[in-house]
């Protein structure tokens, strides 16, 4: 039976994976990686790898749901919060933050980018990765349809305007990876509010 | 003397190159790309290549140019065209055509986009490349511009909105692309349409 101090272990083994393939995919990028490569950066044995995990698919597939987690765990809002302090803290959150321990957000985010990059020629990577592209586009969704039920949001299409806002953070970050524009981000957060949330609020036009 | 028989000879060993370079691209990706995998493609000695380039960047840098030439060139309104009319084509042409012989938009934009995701990793790379990508933000921005000054758009930063444009069909492709999202490119095209263009027009909210 495992004991709480197994299930402990057992959680800090994924963590060490998880930052182990952190590092392996920002030294070798996706296309070469290999679980080996994962192992090297590893102070435990390989072995621990494929004890954890069914493959690169699975491992890569837990992967995205650990940053993502990583985003979500660290939105920090109330539960009470109002759906505009919300949704701006969500979008604050995928643009600029947050850095975790020895990974800064432009660290995971080019490794992200690298991964949805990736999707176009791999056809198995393309379906892990758009499972868990759902989620990310969901969670502005979310936000935006309790918005239009607490009435303090018109009503929008909420997917048709969530994916809006998620294009726009999706692009800002990319256009500073690829292109070095290091202001993109806050340009990008000044026209979110001035194209689409102002236009979204209820009170702010009347 | 070079004669007119020569010139045209001339441009066509060079277009011969750029279509050459485009199916190269398909194939092989850019940081594989090889000047004589280049030469593979045409029926032309490779020599000529280097007759008419000074390597791999130089070439690239044309490739990009006759890119962005095709549409340019392609984009069908007559001088004449108000603002809104030609802002519009300019658009559409980016998101949805056109289609030139033997590639499809679809097949050139995904060399774009490649060489576009590669600038993140590769410096010189992307000096070639961000001096294309001003070209073609550029003609958004001229539009904008134009625009304003005959009063039909509202007074607002040309250059942050045609940014915001550009970003906005960039990822919808990329989206596309990389996800498979077919529709991604005509929800964009909607979007642009009540979320920028009508704030811009002066027309449409009085």
């Amino acid at each position: 039976m495992a004991t709480p101090d197994d299930e402990i272990a057992a959680t800090d083994t994924r963590e060490a994976i998880m930052e182990a393939t952190f590092r392996a995919l920002k030294r070798r990028g996706y296309s070469d990686l290999r679980l080996r490569d994962i192992g090297e950066e590893m102070s435990m044995t390989r072995q621990v790898i494929h004890y954890h995990f069914d493959g690169k698919r699975d491992l890569m597939s837990s992967f995205l749901e650990h940053i993502i987690d990583q985003y979500e765990g660290s939105v920090d809002v109330g539960s009470d919060a109002d759906p505009r302090t919300e949704l701006d803290a969500r979008i604050d959150q995928c643009l600029f933050g947050p850095d975790f321990e020895e990974f800064s957000h432009w660290d995971r985010m080019k490794v992200y980018h690298e991964l949805f990059a990736h999707a176009r020629n791999d056809e198995e990577h393309r379906e892990t990765f758009t499972e868990h592209y759902d989620r990310i586009r969901g969670s502005i969704v979310e936000v935006i349809e309790a918005g239009i039920e607490q009435g303090v949001f018109r009503d929008v299409d909420p997917v048709r305007v969530g994916q809006l806002i998620t294009d726009m953070i999706h692009v800002a970050r990319e256009r500073r990876l690829a292109l070095g524009h290091e202001d993109a981000p806050e340009e990008m957060r000044a026209s979110i509010d001035d194209f689409v949330v102002e236009r979204l609020c209820i009170d702010e036009e009347s």
